[in-house]
Formats: structure tokens, C-alpha cells, sequence
């Protein structure tokens, strides 16, 4: 699958509640709305961070029960399942267990099985407390419907985990996530995370699609407004409901976002980098607040 | 100055409209405005891009013309008069002249004078025509109120160039720009240039000041909307008004910044960046569509 068809199609954002401790339930419930957006069209469905298992863990042993080795576990062994059956990919969220660890990691999974995976680099909050920083780095897959990246929530804090996926050729990046309340959102404003992926699809000329869970869980909220991003940046649909279940529908092609990061003849976001003033991006310590460099 | 006071403080972007040819009158309308913007208590006072010259160039003369040395020039030694009298510091934009070379520029100026100067490292459309792509990369200076750096308008469609200000330690991001209308931007959607400074602010957790020009200078249309940005990506004041003349003050406060990016015991989006896997920002060849990787 070297060359990606260029054509027009349609991806799906399923936005849910799982449920912790809940994982068979979990499963069989994404798989379904799977089969859901699949059955209306969509050929690219993206699920929640963590959707097998939900997130709030308390206690090391929760985590062991939910996780999986990939592939061949239950979660993605559904997804696939449902995959092969309605020809479509999907992009999901759920721990994986591997070499005595566990991480925080989303699966590609088409019609021809399991396709990648990806272990969410930046890990937010307690999870540092539950799974490993991720050791995959950010990866792109061939689809037939264009060059696939995935990123997990906090990633979406890091501008360089979208160039890196669009410096390795991504055309779409899916998010799945569980993104939590910032404090200082104001109600006239869009939520932060969503700013964050318009301006990350605008600045590398490809699609976004986070899929965002909803619901309370042991006390922490989740704020759903699940979004399709153009690749210009301004949004296909969504943001969904805070709080309701939601599946958004949009159409995407991976020619128009490849056609469209031309932007005259002088300027496109990828080709009009300069590298040679980047070294910092790789090179720096990280910035505290009492060692500045003056 | 190697320690920066930490206090809440008074900033100013003054919106306006420089008419090309017309170089001593911008340079005495812009020095009025900084004056003005003083008065009303503003100790960091942002301009546009180009503010001295005007920015639709048909002839290279036109650019010598109104470019000058850096320091010793008109433009910046009438702005360091007025930093001197009024105590304040200035970020405005001129064309620079510099062995041979034009550089779309701008500069910090403040009661000692000269502070730094810093050349568009990003060029937008025909300024490729007129300017030399900067060679300064991204620095930033110390002030009483903070360290300051300095990027112009195509700059802010690079994250990496906010990212390397903020590695170098900024508190604040000064962009004088020429922003010009993006097709697509529906008019219920904030302008996508607003988008990418709240982006940024917020993942670097730093002030982003952004003073545009208004105005349709020979068939160009500008698109105002100034921002100013909190360190937590709201804005603080703006967008001005898309045609007319304004000036936006807001009060900032660099300690405010550097404790706010402590999310968490675990979370602060500079602390938490991943380096081990940004290697392809600045190893990648820049990607094209005939040319991708697989």
C-alpha cells in the first residue's frame, strides 16, 4: 500500500463514555458504534484515548486488568473484527502491556489487521503514576486513504509532535483523547484544545480528528467537543456536545491537503521551514524557572 | 540587567496604518503613537511589521529608499528618543540595510537605546522579491520587565519559532506583523492568525503581543485584529477592529507566566517536551507532494 488513494471520504469522531473496570462492556460498546459510523459511511473512525479501559485509575492492579498485549488482545482483536467486516480503519485508544510495562497507546487497525500503534510520548498528570513514557516516537501509516499519524490528548500541548507526523508525510492526524477542564476557559471562548488543533492543522496542512470521551469518572470530568479539523484549520464538525455521546461525520480528501499546503509560489508551512534555526527544539535543556539562561 | 523584575506592568499594541513612500511621516506618526501609548502608562509598546516603510514594494529602490542601518538610522534613533524620554521599551518593524542586503526586520529599542534587532527568518510571498531571508534566528533580551523575544507575522505559522523563543527563556513573544486575509476564514470563526498566537501562548505558557496594520495599500488589503494574549492562550485585549486605527493595552506580568506553566507536580509544557523524538525537525528534508517518504 505505497501509493494512498486521493479521493474523497468520509471519517467519523465517535465520541463516548467508557466505563472503568468495565472493559469487556468498553469493548463491545466502541465496537458497535464502529460499526455504527462504518454503516454511514465513514472509512476512518477515531475513538477515545483509553476507550477499553477508561481512565481514572486508582490502583496499579486496575491497569494490569485492562491492559493488553497488541496485537492479539481483546480490544484490538474486536476492533479488528469489526474492521475486516465493514472495510474500514480505526483509530483507538487503550493501555498496553509489554515487556513488564504498560503504556498509553492507540492502535491503526484496518481490514487487514492490526497496523500500527503508537505510545503517547508526553504522558499527563497521574499517568505518570500507572504507565512509561512512550518509546515509539510519532509514526505515519499508509492507508489507501492517505498518510495516517496518531497522537494522544497532552500530545496535542506539543507543536512538535503534529510536524513531526507532517514531516514524515501525514495527511490526517487522529487524537484520540480525554481531554479535561483548563481553568480560565471562558464560556464565550472555544475550548483550548480544540484552538490547539485548528491551529496545528492550519500550520501543517492536514486534517485533525480527535475523538474525546464525555462523562464523570470517579470525580474527574471530561469536556468531550470532540472535532474534525480541516486542513485549513477551520473546523468540519463539532465541536461536539461537553457532555453527550455524539458521532461527528465529515468528508476529507488527502489530495485537497496536499494541493492546499501550496500556498503561492513562494510559501508552503512544511517546505519554508528553517531547520538551521531549529537546533534549540532538540538541543536545549529544558527551561526552568530558576535556571534561565541570561 | 541579567534579573528581571517580576511585577504586573502595563503593554501596549499600537494598530496602524504606514502608507508606502511616505517614510518620515510614519516614522513621526509611529513615534507620536509609542508616545501616546506611554502616556497611558504602557512600558512595552509593540508596532507593526515594516512600520517605517509601508509593505507593498513594486521596485527594489523603493526598499532602499526606506531601509537604513541598524543602529544610527532614522526610524530607530527617532524610537530610542522617544524610549528615552518616556521610559518604555519598543518593538517595531523596518526594512533593514546591511552589506548589501535588505532584511525585513525589527527591533527592541528602549531607554538605553538599542537593544537587538531580529530578521524575519520567514518570508512570505514577494517580500522574497525584496528581502533576504534573516540569518539572526530567534533571540531574546532581557528587560525590567521580562525577557522579550521577537518574531514577524509568517513567523507565527512556525511553531518552532515560538518554541525556540520560549527554550531561550521568554516571558513575552513581540510580533509586529502585516497580517493579510487567508481564504476560507468564515466570518463566525476567529481570524486563523488569533488562532496560532493563542495556540502558541498557551503551549509555551508566554505573552504574545501582536500589533497588525489596517489599511489596503496598493490593492492589498491588511486585516487588523491585533491581539494581545495571555500566557494561558486567552485574550487579555483583542482582536481590534479589522480597518481602523487602535491602540490595545492589557497588563501582563512575566512571574505570572513562569508560575503558570507549572500545570501540575508533574505537567509544564517546556519541562515535559520529548527532544529524544523531535529529531526529524531538524534533520527531515523539507517533505513535498511528489516526493514523500513511505
Amino acid at each position: 500500500m505505497a501509493d494512498s488513494s486521493t479521493g474523497t471520504f468520509r471519517v467519523a469522531c465517535v465520541q463516548m463514555e467508557p466505563h472503568i473496570g468495565e472493559t469487556a462492556q468498553n469493548i463491545e460498546r466502541s465496537s458497535a458504534l464502529i460499526a455504527e459510523a462504518a454503516d454511514n459511511g465513514a472509512r476512518i473512525i477515531v475513538l477515545p484515548e483509553l476507550v477499553s479501559s477508561g481512565y481514572v485509575f486508582h490502583e496499579r492492579s486496575e491497569v494490569e486488568a485492562a491492559a493488553e498485549n497488541i496485537p492479539g488482545g481483546p480490544a484490538v482483536s474486536a476492533w479488528a473484527d469489526v474492521c475486516r467486516a465493514k472495510g474500514v480503519y480505526v483509530v483507538a485508544g487503550l493501555p498496553e502491556a509489554a515487556d513488564g510495562a504498560f503504556y498509553n497507546s492507540c492502535v491503526l487497525v484496518g481490514p487487514e489487521g492490526h497496523v500500527g500503534t503508537y505510545r503517547k510520548m508526553h504522558l499527563w498528570n497521574e499517568e505518570n503514576s500507572f504507565f512509561a513514557p512512550g518509546d515509539s516516537g510519532f509514526r505515519v501509516f499508509d492507508t489507501p486513504y492517505g498518510r495516517v499519524g496518531m497522537i494522544i490528548c497532552y500530545d496535542c500541548w506539543f507543536p512538535e509532535a503534529f510536524r513531526a507526523c507532517a514531516l514524515d508525510g501525514a495527511d490526517i492526524v487522529c487524537v484520540p483523547t480525554n481531554w479535561v477542564p483548563i481553568p480560565g476557559q471562558a464560556p464565550s471562548e472555544r475550548a483550548m484544545a480544540n484552538v490547539l488543533c485548528q491551529a496545528n492543522a492550519h500550520s501543517n496542512g492536514l486534517y485533525v480528528l480527535a475523538a474525546d470521551r464525555v462523562g464523570v469518572e470517579r470525580g474527574q470530568e471530561f469536556v468531550g467537543q470532540s472535532l474534525i479539523v480541516d486542513h485549513t484549520g477551520w473546523p468540519l464538525a463539532g465541536p461536539a456536545s461537553e457532555v453527550d455521546a455524539e458521532i461527528l461525520y465529515a468528508e476529507i480528501s488527502a489530495e485537497a491537503a496536499r494541493a492546499g499546503r501550496t500556498w503561492n509560489p513562494y510559501n508552503d508551512p512544511i517546505r519554508n521551514r528553517r531547520p538551521d534555526a531549529y537546533e534549540s527544539l532538540v538541543s536545549a535543556p529544558s527551561s526552568t524557572d530558576d535556571g534561565r539562561e541570561s
